[in-house]
């Protein structure tokens, strides 16, 4: 777990003045160290019948895609507006200033999948919450959401207080 | 071969009229087809010493992590502008209206790594070029592009001819 955590690099004010953003890139370079991550990540959940993990662009992508390779399910990715060429539900979040929002596909998920919600990081969690609306409106089953990192005290663990939360690493 | 073509499902006129969109979305929720895909991704470059796989935002991040994990090789994300935290390199290239351009971190990779370079899918090569360009101005090695679709005819792989080209699914 050190070890993970000393492959996190903190870049402060970045994006901008204040913040102090976690960069996981040393972390993703080091297959070792990347697949222990994974595995922690997803252990709580092997015995829990996962049928497919959902991943928000772009970071997502990458631990979402190893979490479902390691439980053998799926992988549904969750993307920005107008990325997705078939039908889409859409469900918007807000950010500091406006809002944002995420799309999934609409024949995607369906009664039955049991699905685990995976990113690198949760700070208010509005990505999170918006990700796990997406999956239940097409009616399947939010068994879970996993991060990499969680920074505490930004309320996002409350926001998703319908949902077990899994972190690995927390700031 | 043929089954992972049938996951690959045609949307026409995506994003734009006469586009016949290649929609990897049936594939990915299939954890099996999924899996023997990047096996055939990766099967070439087993013997190869590759210490790292780069891949592009955001599909690229997906077959890119997954082949990363396949070979125990690192994974370095390519990123669309302002996204990587620290000091980047970049690199431009065409689009059919107006130009893009990809970043990497300066201390992404050094002489003596060994890349593969992975997207989802290649058409005019714009993207990959600009890729190798990114890890050669690292003093790293491609040793070559691995693509899960090509699409003939539109000069990529001539635009790659300095690099091995291996593509899973031709259209």
């Amino acid at each position: 777990m050190q070890k993970i955590q000393d492959a996190i690099r903190n870049i402060p004010d970045f994006p901008k003045a204040g913040i102090q953003f976690k960069d996981i890139s040393p972390l993703l370079k080091n297959p070792l160290l990347l697949n222990k991550a994974v595995e922690l990540l997803v252990d709580p959940f092997r015995s829990k019948k996962i049928s497919a993990v959902a991943g928000m662009e772009a970071r997502g992508f990458i631990f979402g895609s190893l979490a479902a390779a390691k439980l053998d399910a799926g992988f549904i990715p969750l993307r920005k507006p107008g990325k997705l060429p078939y039908k889409v539900n859409s469900s918007s979040y807000e950010l500091e200033y406006g809002s944002a929002s995420l799309e999934i596909h609409s024949d995607a998920l369906s009664s039955g999948d049991r699905v685990l919600i995976v990113d690198d990081l949760i700070a208010t969690g509005g990505t999170a919450l918006a990700s796990c609306e997406l999956v239940s409106g097409l009616q399947a089953e939010v068994v879970a959401c996993a991060f990499l990192i969680e920074l505490d005290g930004l309320g996002g663990r409350e926001k998703l207080r319908d949902y077990p939360v899994h972190s690995i690493i927390h700031y």
